[in-house]
C-alpha cells in the first residue's frame, strides 16, 4: 500500500497550489492512476506567520492544527507545510500528532551540501525565518557556508514577497529590486540562492535571473515522493 | 462567516492544481487572509471515467464517493469536480450527500450564452464526455448552437489528452495535431472553442493558438469564488 502526503496550506495560498503542481509534475506517472494521493487543506486563515515571531501577532498555531485534524482525518501518511517561517512552530505541531512532518529547512540544507559542496549559499527568505536562526542551525549542522542579504535587501525581497506576490500583484515592476538583491550578494560571496520563502520560486519563474537557485517548494515535494514510495522523474 | 471550497479531484492531478491556482488567482484578494478555505482530495485512484462510461471499466463512483466523505468531514460548503467526464456521475454522487456541486458543465454552458451570443461553440471533450450527450444538452438549453470534432479530430484531442497530458510528456511535438483541430472545427463554422476537457486548458496556455476559448475550469472557480462570497478579480 503506497502512503498519501497532507498539505498543511495556505501559507500563503499560491505557493499552496505551487507545491501542488511540484508533486504532480515530479512524480513519475504514465497516467493519472500512478499518481499519489495528496489531501489540501488550503487554510487562508492561518495568521501571518512573520508578525507572530516578530511583532507579537496572533498566534497561527490553532488555525494550524485546525487544518492539521483535517489531514488526521482524511488520513494522510506524511505533512508538509509550504510555509518555510512556519516550520518555527513546527515542535508545537508535531507534538499534536504521530503524523511525521518533513521539514522543509532539513531537506533544502541537506540537498545544499549534495549539490553544492563546499560552495556559499544565500538564504533569501522572510525576516521572520531568518529571525528564527533556523535556516543557519540546519545549513551549520549540514558544514554549508551561507549569508544573508543586507538591511537594504532583506526590505526588497518583503517587498516582493508581501507587496506583490501575496497581495496577487504584477512582479515585473521589481524586476530590478530582485535583480540588485541577487547581484549584491553574489558580489558579496554567495555562489547559489537558497529561495527559502515558498513565494520566492514564483519571483524566480516570473523574473529570469541567472541563479543558481535551490527551491526549497522543489526538495519538499521530491522528499514526500520518495517517503510515499513513488518515484522522482528525471 | 464566508464559506469554504471542496475540490473532488486527481482527474486527473495537474487539472486539479490547475483548478487551485485559478481559484487563487481569480480571488480578489491582497494578502494571504483575504483568501477562500479550499480543502483538496487530490485522489489520483479514481478509475478513468471515459472507460467506464464507453468500456465498462471499472464504477470510479466508489473512489469518489471516498474523496467526498473526506472533503464533507472537512466542512465544505460546495464541491467541484476538475473533471467534465466525471459530471455524467454527478446524480449518483449529489444522491448521496447535503453539500452542492457546482456543475461545470452549466456554468460553462450559461458563460458561453453571456459571451458570445448568437456564435458557434467547437465542444473539445473527451469521448466519454460527448458520448454522454451532457454538454449538447446543457448548450440546446442555453440556446447556444454548437459541432463536434470529427472523428480524426477526436482522435487527436485524445491523443493530447491522454498520451501526452496525462503521461507527464511534453506537448509541443503535437502543436500541428492541436492547429489542425482548431483549424478544421474553424473551417466547418465554429466562432470559439470549450475546453470541455480539464486537461485542454493546459494543452491551450502551452500551444499558444488563436482561440477563443471558453475555459470551464476557470467556469467553476468563478462561480465557486462568488458562491463563497468573495469577489472575483477584474
Amino acid at each position: 500500500m503506497k502512503k498519501t502526503i497532507g498539505i498543511l496550506g495556505g501559507m500563503g495560498p499560491l505557493a499552496t497550489a505551487d507545491l501542488l503542481i511540484k508533486i504532480v509534475t515530479m512524480t513519475k506517472a504514465a497516467c493519472d492512476n500512478e499518481h499519489i494521493r495528496v489531501f489540501v487543506d488550503d487554510n487562508a486563515a492561518i495568521p501571518d506567520r512573520t508578525a507572530a515571531i516578530l511583532h507579537g501577532g496572533e498566534d497561527p498555531v490553532p488555525e494550524m492544527l485546525s487544518a492539521l485534524r483535517n489531514l488526521e482525518k482524511c488520513g494522510a501518511d506524511c505533512l508538509l507545510m509550504p510555509c518555510n517561517t512556519a516550520h518555527y512552530f513546527l515542535p508545537r505541531l508535531q507534538a499534536e500528532t504521530e503524523i511525521p512532518f518533513i521539514n522543509v529547512l532539513s531537506v533544502t540544507s541537506e540537498r545544499c551540501a549534495d549539490l553544492h559542496p563546499g560552495k556559499t549559499a544565500a538564504i533569501l527568505a522572510t525576516t521572520g525565518t531568518l529571525a528564527t536562526g533556523l535556516y543557519q542551525k540546519e545549513l551549520n549542522a549540514q558544514g554549508v557556508p551561507f549569508l544573508v542579504p543586507n538591511e537594504e535587501e532583506q526590505a526588497k525581497l518583503m517587498h516582493l514577497i508581501y507587496d506583490l506576490v501575496k497581495a496577487s500583484l504584477p512582479l515585473r515592476p521589481a524586476a530590478q529590486d530582485w535583480r540588485s538583491v541577487l547581484d549584491g550578494l553574489r558580489g558579496r560571496g554567495a555562489d547559489y540562492f537558497i529561495l527559502g520563502c515558498t513565494e520566492l520560486p514564483i519571483v524566480a519563474s516570473t523574473l529570469e535571473e541567472e541563479g543558481p537557485f535551490v527551491d526549497p517548494t522543489e526538495e519538499m515535494a521530491r522528499a514526500a515522493i520518495l517517503f510515499c514510495g513513488y518515484e522522482v522523474k528525471e
